[in-house]
């Protein structure tokens, strides 16, 4: 079955700067192509790609956010529950298809939880790792979002 | 288990400028992550990125070269084969591993074959699309391929 779904559907979220973006899927006799690119669904170059998957039942990853950086995550594979807050607002978004991905901005309190056996993210970051630019401390995570909310978006 | 491995694995294969590259993994309690980043194990700034899944078996993708594109190519699950040519040389890869990433350069024939029903492709790209980039003849692949051989590389 051929098929083609087009870009330009982009929800934003309650969190601050947080949006979902449908990526272009190409389906044909061959198989499925689907993508994301710059200046279009993907909002940002990313410098670092990665991949989350074999996480054990019950486990929760994140529980941090980031000063600087910006990411895209897609569940490629399976499903899990992406919790954004930015101080102020909070999403709970299910991810579970292969042509969506979550925009999650700099100040985003980000938990990743309830991880099917099979899930797989595929993440684009816009920095390269730089511990510094974690906020492990949530207080000291409310303080700078706090701050940052009162600057014009 | 808890392991890491570490990148500086890079393997010049025969085709001119193509290589395979070790990425990093981290794998603890939570799962395991592999990433590849901008200036270590990716040779490029991806523009754009794409996934390649539900292949159906026996069915070949690719057949083409890239006047400048260059392609960073991960076999996340499964496994498949890729033959690359530069109009000289020939290499044969299989890949079959979560943490390994084949660097194709521009001005490389390149074929996907030997797709295992479950394979996902996950393909950073150094361009946006562009059709005009690609090169569908193979005589004038050739034609381009034996120019750029005449360059010091």
């Amino acid at each position: 079955m051929a098929g083609r779904s087009y870009p330009g559907d982009t929800t934003a979220l309650r969190t601050r700067g947080a949006s979902l973006r449908r990526l272009v899927t190409v389906t044909d006799a061959r198989g499925s192509l689907t993508a994301g690119q710059v200046g279009e669904q993907l909002p940002f170059v990313p410098k670092r790609v990665f991949f989350v998957y074999q996480v054990p039942p019950g486990r929760t990853r994140g529980g941090h956010g980031h000063r600087d950086l910006h990411e895209f995550i897609i569940c490629q594979r399976g499903r899990c529950t992406v919790v954004l807050d930015d101080g102020a607002n909070r999403d709970e978004v299910l991810l579970n298809r292969p042509d969506v991905g979550l925009h999650v901005p700099p100040l985003t309190w980000t938990t990743l939880r309830e991880f099917s056996a099979d899930a797989l993210l595929v993440v684009a970051a816009s920095e390269v790792y730089r511990p510094e630019d974690y906020i492990h401390d949530y207080q000291e995570f409310l303080g700078l979002a706090a701050a940052q909310a009162d600057r014009p978006s």
